[in-house]
């Protein structure tokens, strides 16, 4: 195979997360140590800032290690980020947007293309891999994963989760000794991200492998919820011991299709006559002072699920950093129209350890990868210690990053 | 002075923090270094499990260094918390309970009373001290502050507060990244915990003192809040920039004295018919899509803030610790009836430094610290200089837990 020589372009796409900065790290890591790789290009908001010609150099950007381990423990997208879709072949803008693109590579002499991101981010990558030969554009373009919600096949976990359900099992270790201290019967309901996997909310879980506290009671919006079942699980939970904690995903959704936190918009309006919208855990608590009328709060876990760098995963880090060099080696090889994978090479071992492949974008592209059926118990308010198992590994070890004056000091381009 | 010599008992009561423990374990390591005191006795959940003759010999219990450095680390009350107040003496069981609580330290020999706990739990000091000298009982009655919300007067800061600022103005770093990556206009409203005292709200912009980012709105209870001022301020600052961040006090109140949080509650019922109470957050987040209909999210900090012992300040974790050791030193010198305060001993000076005193309960007993008026700028829209240079120090240094297997290992009595 020939070798092909030019520039990279490196970018950032869809919501930002703790490890996609790593991502980044590791990408211009690798296309700095590569002999075939000129330049190496950084696109300013994702596929946006190429469209506008918005490119910076980031070979002078990243010159010392230090340089790069600030990156890597920088949380949310550096370059920035959108959340734009390439247009289809039957759209009006399609010719224009490609033959555009094609501009900017010309005058950058762009062979290489990185696309750290989602599912959406994926479709990018499949849509300019195809341009790109249709049109003879000599091009090696490969898509980085990334997301806290760990949903997509073919890889066995993705980068971000573990740095999400670190802060998730963390948060939710000091929220139960938070909780436990009276005496007085009370629930708290506790939200986690996760609109259709349950992941994330299970990681809140870990603590019981540990024989540290650990919720309750943990639902997955892989099952169906059942308010009448909730509130058995609540009573009884709440006759062997006073502080219940409940690990809700923001997802779930009754079996009829709606989603429980759908209860309080119905037809609620606030005093300004704005629709009132909010979410499972609210719906969830309103439920459980309405019918058993102990004391109860909920508490969403929000943004800095997918943003909390103070509190990393190095397995996560490391990784994210490991995939996004294992990327470059790829591209270089000849490999392109693919998404790079974790695969973990531990099955049977003690010790966890993982490795990096590559995966066509169409076995991957808009499909879920849902907590399986036997990771969850028979009732469905709890996970499996299976479950717990696989999860764990994931969250090993901490980065914290660099502190000036009690503050952390992030990496800005 | 006659030397007392006897065992003392030492109780946690009102809300967790990330410090209360760390006084706890300066309370005990004091105890077990003074040649006055014999054993060192916990009651569980406060004053509640003195009455109920819930005590534990603490002095096995933390035997070595490991185990106070542990128990420092550790959020929450170890020894359980209550939200009891002592009858006052017209209260018709205020014989019977202060008899049943001499009766037990008459039997346990106590003659050391240490409490950990905010201005109710100054309460039960000022009674206890009352009835004790009335009788003829000889104890030493001590309370050793803690509190989130920095609002007790007579110390420069509460134990508690330098770890719920450090959590706040981390998570501000990151959020403020993460609401960064898009180009889109939007606006994110960010609650902080503080009824009455902004101290929490106003340590979300220390990034601003670092040139690091800071909330480009920061709004505290002391003053009275303008919804149409607000717009104005939102309006103003997307046309510098397309994302911006909204800190909030939750106790924020309009002129009339109507919380910015009730608005949500004005006749608004969900879908079960029960009334919804949101937070001011959540109000603003309603507030500014109505208005001004950009894209907004409101993210309400909650119980983190005061149990995320993942990320304490270690001047607070260091001070808490002293502060309940100098107690001990404080009693067995013949204090007693008085509150414990930290003071800021580094006027004029670069480096931060602090004492500890000791002042009368009366002058401190319910009583608020507000944000003064000139640690807030004119248009009441942020905080001073000022005042962020009184809050940096307190937030200085790390203190992380041990962890095990990805999780913080913390201290269970």
């Amino acid at each position: 195979m020939d070798i092909l020589y030019g520039n990279a372009v490196v970018g950032q796409s869809g919501g930002p997360t703790t490890a996609i900065n790593a991502t980044l790290a590791g990408v211009i890591s690798g296309a700095m140590s590569s002999e075939a790789i000129g330049k190496i290009y950084g696109m300013r908001n994702g596929i946006d800032g190429l469209l506008r010609d918005d490119l910076i150099l980031l070979n002078d950007r990243l010159s010392e290690r230090a340089d790069f381990e600030r990156l890597k423990r920088t949380p949310a997208a550096a370059l920035g980020s959108c959340r734009k879709k390439l247009p289809k072949e039957e759209d009006k803008n399609y010719n224009e947007t490609f033959e555009r693109i094609i501009e900017i590579f010309e005058k950058y002499d762009i062979r290489y293309f990185f696309y750290i991101g989602g599912n959406d981010s994926m479709d990018t990558v499949a849509k300019l891999s195809k341009y790109t030969k249709d049109h003879g554009y000599e091009i090696r373009v490969i898509g980085v994963p990334k997301t806290i919600d760990n949903d997509l096949l073919g890889t066995d976990h993705t980068p971000g989760f573990g740095s999400a359900a670190k802060y998730i099992s963390v948060t939710m270790q000091e929220i139960l000794r938070d909780t436990a201290v009276y005496t007085v019967p009370a629930v708290t309901v506790v939200e986690i991200m996760g609109r259709d996997a349950g992941w994330l909310t299970a990681s809140s879980a870990l603590g019981r492998l540990m024989d540290m506290p650990a919720p309750d009671l943990v639902y997955l919006p892989e099952r169906d919820f059942n308010m009448e079942e909730f509130f058995e699980d609540v009573r009884s939970a709440l006759k062997k011991k006073p502080n219940i904690v409940v690990a809700v995903s923001e997802g779930l959704r009754f079996a009829d299709g709606r989603y429980v936190g759908e209860g309080t918009q119905g037809g609620a309006v606030d005093a300004f006559g704005h629709k009132y919208l909010a979410g499972t855990g609210k719906a969830l608590e309103l439920a459980v002072k309405a019918e058993i009328g102990c004391k109860v709060r909920s508490v969403e876990l929000n943004l800095p699920q997918r943003c909390a760098a103070h509190i990393a995963s190095k397995c996560d880090i490391d990784e994210s950093f490991g995939v996004g060099q294992a990327s470059v080696t790829a591209a270089v090889q000849g490999v392109s129209r693919e998404m790079m994978v974790i695969l973990r090479d531990s099955e049977g071992n003690e010790e966890y350890s993982s490795v990096f492949g590559h995966m066509d974008i169409d076995l991957i592209a808009n499909k879920t990868k849902y907590v399986p059926k036997h990771f969850i118990n028979e009732r469905g308010n709890n996970v499996s210690d299976e479950c717990l198992k696989y999860i764990l590994p994931l969250i090993k070890g901490e980065c914290y990053p660099e502190y000036s004056n009690g503050l952390p000091v992030f990496f800005e381009f």
